[in-house]
């Protein structure tokens, strides 16, 4: 396969992104595609905090993969930063093909850059590949996931 | 019991902040109070970044619980804002006395004036009173949390 880029989204690359997002079981249900303005407002806040990446993988000027990238500083663990990987996703063309691996290295190699002791993230319980996936990669599945709905 | 004021805390809460974390079972494996530098420098990281409060519960001038709240703005779920609450540590004097759940309604209400769609975080699978504390507040044991130490 050709080359892979990774690199931070610009504006452009949103409608890209949003379609990943939605091309998936439970974000079918939760996302839009009619009118992207709600997206490209999030964005522009995202990208003024320096603390998050909005990252995506490149292949022949196509947008393949996405995840979002935050840092966190905290006092916990001796002042450690941690990092949370949040909205991972594949293009459905390239699923399999270890390009999830390679983003998830990124995530972590740029979290270790970034000083973090700690990554995170949590997923669906009813996604069970994704657990084996990230089992894979060395996370530990060591806690409950808990969300409220506002 | 007297008043209670809830608040972002300052630069000289830090020690009673870290003698909270370090009370703990966990906590007590991860934390060091001889030397508060790291956890002075990790606040004064933290206290710059608009998205993060360290918040505390102070009554009669004592600091009697704290959690971070950090505010994510994302492009999952039609552009949403998440909030994610860490650290989550009531005195062991307050323990049973309402002061958790009063600290988390706070993290709530915050988190909605802030335009968060979904409130969530995660707890060691070992901490079972803290899985029936989550859920009575309304939380969703819905995911599975993955940790990698770096």
């Amino acid at each position: 396969m050709s080359d892979l880029d990774i690199r931070p989204a610009v504006l452009d690359d949103i409608p890209a992104i949003v379609a990943m997002l939605a091309d998936d079981p439970l974000g079918a249900q939760r996302e839009t595609l009619e009118d992207l303005t709600p997206y490209t407002a999030a964005f522009e806040r995202l990208s003024k905090d320096p603390n998050q990446i909005q990252a995506i993988a490149v292949r022949e000027d196509r947008v393949v993969g996405t995840l979002q990238l935050t840092i966190i500083p905290g006092l916990s663990r001796r002042g450690s930063n941690r990092s949370i990987i949040e909205g991972v996703r594949i293009h459905a063309d390239e699923r399999g093909s270890g390009l999830g691996t390679r983003l998830m290295q990124w995530a972590v190699d740029e979290s270790r850059r970034q000083n973090c002791q700690l990554v995170q993230l949590t997923s669906d319980a009813s996604r069970t590949d994704a657990r084996r996936f990230y089992e894979r990669l060395g996370f530990e599945a060591s806690h409950v996931g808990f969300k409220l709905q506002l």
